[in-house]
């Protein structure tokens, strides 16, 4: 009844961003908007700390959908890009499978916009091709809560790991000297939160 | 401990709409009765361009449930339409059963209202008959959230897929390039958000 | 991937009411108060209306938790009664789980408060004994929507089917030609929408 | 920078019951059903128990906002009971505003559906025409939250005070020497938790 | 302490759309996108159908804004329509508020995108140019519901009326029988609760 | 068009807490248990840090009402402590106005269960009979948030101020230099969230 | 019944930013802390970008309220600074008040921590000195909502205005023409939302 | 199709208790703090009254994320207290496990701060590594709702049991006989409307 530990591995991760693109990020309203982009910046934070193979790819960029948000396309200037000419399932894109096969990694991030399509579809497939799939569901949005739940779930069944960036860096980092300085300024520069507590301390004991 | 991905084909879809009637409707408050009625009449418009199968069903519809909203009657004149006479799991009426055998399909789309009865019901029946079902949770309602998650989570485990009409339509759909106007147009006529981006689109790139 | 449909049957099934008491209702607020009130008095109606054999337990009800509602008590005068000494668990209590036997049936309906313990702990020890268990969500309370959350997904992720006082109704019922006078009166005292739909539909069809 | 208290009076209060329809109430949906009807009833309960003038109205009750709910009409036999023919402000009516003038009272309860029409108008004219007015908010139905808000919003800052049942049956009655066994029973059979109190207090002291 | 009830006339009303563009709209969202969409349509079917002046206006069109959502401009071809080259507050543009001095009319009707700017901005001016304003708070929309409530505080505090476009049509129509089937058919085609009612009135008198 | 600023003084304050019991608090649902708790403590605590006069007033406190909460009762052993006979709003029993103004004090500090009655009715009397009132509003608690706010606009708009423990406390204080001990343990004692900065601050500081 | 429209004038305006402290914002939890800093830091754009004068403030700096968040101490690094030796109310402090009399502005924009305290009181302080006080509510925060809305109850009823960063902004600028890239730049960095606007607009008219 | 119900037995448990910092609490926002606090301390005092082997964990106290909550450290002072070097993944680091396997328990109730990493990650090994493994879900806290859910469906999905505090008391007390006063007083003095019946019971069977 229960299942073994498929934790997440630097060396064995691909990360998929499916369609960030400015005009579908005006449909994903289950987050805050202020929100949701740092946590899609956050996750390419973790990608570029980690160094892990990134995979971008857009739906009709030409059209409504509108460009590839700026800040991933300029994070990730030599990664592979593709610009599906008509596939909803990036997975139906030859290329796009292809780019990942490349790796030779069997784990896959995804996350992107919206959540119940972008994501699922490819994520669905990707299972079904044997890969352990890890859903960024922060990083992931679509039209409201509802249909997250249902999204979630469809993937969850099928065998998909619900994550957020937060988990997603922690599991990759695993130990904190590997790199202190450098995983604490990407968790300040990306939690509020965190970075108080950083500032606090760094006062009070250098104060 | 994953499943394969069962992919709705539109050449194996049937499509169910369950008890849709005026007076049902009035208890169907997890949704803004606004978002509802689009929701449901975005996948009476998905059947009707993917020319799928569809099936319409009544309970009691000369009592106080209420006749068939107009809307759905109107769109499928030749639908099989079976007012049952009191079965209320719809998959207890043969005539029911009967007309989904006659398509000789295997995928069952499913919306109705109330949620976890008109819904639950027959798709926990379907899934026992060896169909693959899907539920429409959006063009689903009931009496409050609560009561949509106990039902969600009853279908869910029995192994029906939870998802919502835009997801369905995108699913069929497969790949814009199989028609951009007409896929297009349906959302947008759905999708107030995707409309404003065609618009300004429209505008920008013309204009 | 898939579970057969394990349906409520109205010739074996037994309703479990563990310790809906004065006192205790006091902490169940993840309902309101008078919704909660009602969806209890509608699952003992439903009890009633299908002669369903019923089981009353509590928990020390001389002390601060206080009596059985008495309105459930009124309802089930010759019904088992179970005032347990002391066990938190009603199935580690040999009368009660003996006066379920007794029965010979292999559904049990339950509902309690407070969810995550009066109904959770028999629930998982009724379903290693091999009975068919369907909770009643509704007509279950606890403190707070989260604790609700985490004692659902432990009994559904056991084995337990989640329902709703209305869902368990219509499943019993089947079929509305059975006794359309008793079972639209049981719904209509219970349920204010649908009431209103009955006395619509009444005075513009007399009228 | 402070107003004087405008204090309900028994012998200076005339209820106004506007509009609480078995249609109407089908879109009544800021509060939960089954509170609501709760609320409306204890209302009623309230005018009966003071006996206060009660008035009822109705907006073209042979069509789609159906009949005035039966147990309001049962409950008030000799009530003024003015059909209108179609003001949808109650004080455009002149019957309306006879009856409330002959009770010479200078206190109104208004409560009805919708909140922003059927209670705002009448509640805007009441106050022009120098009555204290008096909203019992929670017996007041609309669309959704937003909107309750801009009609209270309207309302407060015109002069009505915004009150619920519970705290005009409560300053109404001053004293609870005045009948114990009377406003106890009252707030018993209209708040479930209130009930359960009275159960555990009864069965501890005389068990 | 009370206010005279300022009352909606249909003869001195005049309608201001403001800034209800297709980019804009992509950030309002403190409304479900398809509620909004009906919300602000059922507001132009009242001025259209009560014949009240209206007049649009747009900030900087050609740009990121994008156009006037075009249901609205098809809707009032003969409208004065403001295309602002960079007035903020629409107040501020001299074209702009002769044209509502042409009117003659003393009540404005406000409603526009973005609720605590394009809103707020000219119902402060014309609250100070000593008309009466009504904000119509459900045809009017912001980021997120704390920034709604700050900004109908600070239009509430200085005399705006707050109302909504149900509570518009219904304060304007003031009397059913000036046209029934006509401000029913208004009502029913923005509101499907009611329309539901309408349905099964019809059904249950005429079947 | 504004009011000037009426300060909490320690000097001149009274502390009025009214029907505290521990019956009555299970129909205090619109704050956590827990959170409710806690704020009525600290309202406590800052009434004794500032030898307020503090008033103690329950309301049938031998029925199912229950008895004063001990903790309060231990507080202030030596406070005037009123046991209604009857009378509703405390400013109707002579005891307790006499109490209030043996105090020779102007600013009144009120809290209680339930927020619309114990609260609200001797806050409006207070007004009227010439008091600055200040409502203790999360020490204050009733049924549910749509009655919280009725009862807030009902008291705001009579001239009382609604305020919280916390800013009770800091207005009363005025300068940490009176005393950073006493006052900052008062805080860290009730608020877990500034307790968590004391300790990191200490540690870092003194580690 | 009305107030005159007290306008923001970028020559008459002073900001106020009071005990943003790495500390203390750890308990400002009504707004996501992603969001909170956005607004934050876009209310110190604004007073730059208009070159408003602008005063910082702390509490205790050197304890547990830990050091001004560094990124506003940066953007301001010429403006008054006065660390309070003790006082709560900044306004209690004769430098604080010194330093904005020397601005000879009259009207205060104000935002801090916590809402009901730090905001509060030098607002209610600035109106009764003859002030005209806007609060930009969503650069300020507290513990939860519920206290939010009772601080800003008692604000605006002494005649602040509640206003937020975005509204704030427009109203200073007042017409784009004034400088459009400088204030549509300043909007993208802080509006998610808008920037994907500018960028969909940017392809689409440039590509 | 169902689970065998793996209850927990008291000599059969380990308690782990991971990085509950004083400045790690301050981004745990899915809960209000006071409830939070409250349900922690609850679990210590759980584990103490069972006498359960019990170990503390921390991750670089001495660093932004502050020490252990001092409480917690006073209440075990000879628990295992393993300061992790770095290990994000408390499985990670050979001491911890050691502790643990040294109690030769199989069941591990898991509780920390952050849910999804300093709780998922130990818990997911534990899984792997054989153990029954039972999250206390409300003595964990995370940044928000959403990635609460996700973390809890992750831990499901693999086998996890999700609890809380109280169930988790009154699985391991199994029956009142045991120790009445015991366990009435550990919950009482964390379940404030427990504590009230408590206390209405008490005065009103001793008064």
């Amino acid at each position: 009844m229960t299942r073994p530990y498929v934790r997440l591995d630097k060396n064995d991760v691909t990360v998929l961003l499916v369609d960030h693109q400015a005009g579908l990020l005006s449909v994903a309203r289950d987050f805050d908007a202020d929100a949701f982009k740092n946590n899609v910046l956050a996750l390419a934070d973790i990608a570029r700390f980690f160094e892990l193979p990134t995979i971008l790819t857009t739906s009709f960029e030409d059209g409504p959908n509108g460009p590839m948000v700026p800040e991933l396309k300029e994070m990730f200037p030599t990664a592979p890009y593709i610009a599906r000419p008509g596939q909803i399932n990036a997975w139906d894109n030859e290329e796009f499978v292809a780019a990942i096969e490349k790796t030779g990694r069997k784990q896959l991030l995804i996350a992107g916009v919206v959540t119940e399509v972008c994501v699922a579809f490819p994520a669905l497939s990707a299972i079904e091709a044997g890969y352990d799939v890890f859903v960024v569901t922060d990083a992931s949005g679509t039209f409201n809560p509802v249909t997250r739940e249902a999204a979630w779930d469809r993937m969850s069944q099928a065998g998909a790991q619900l994550m957020t960036w937060f988990g997603v860096g922690c599991e990759l980092h695993r130990d904190w000297r590997n790199d202190i300085e450098g995983f604490g300024g990407l968790l300040a520069s990306h939690l509020p939160a965190y970075a108080n507590l950083m500032q606090s301390y760094s006062q009070q004991t250098q104060g």
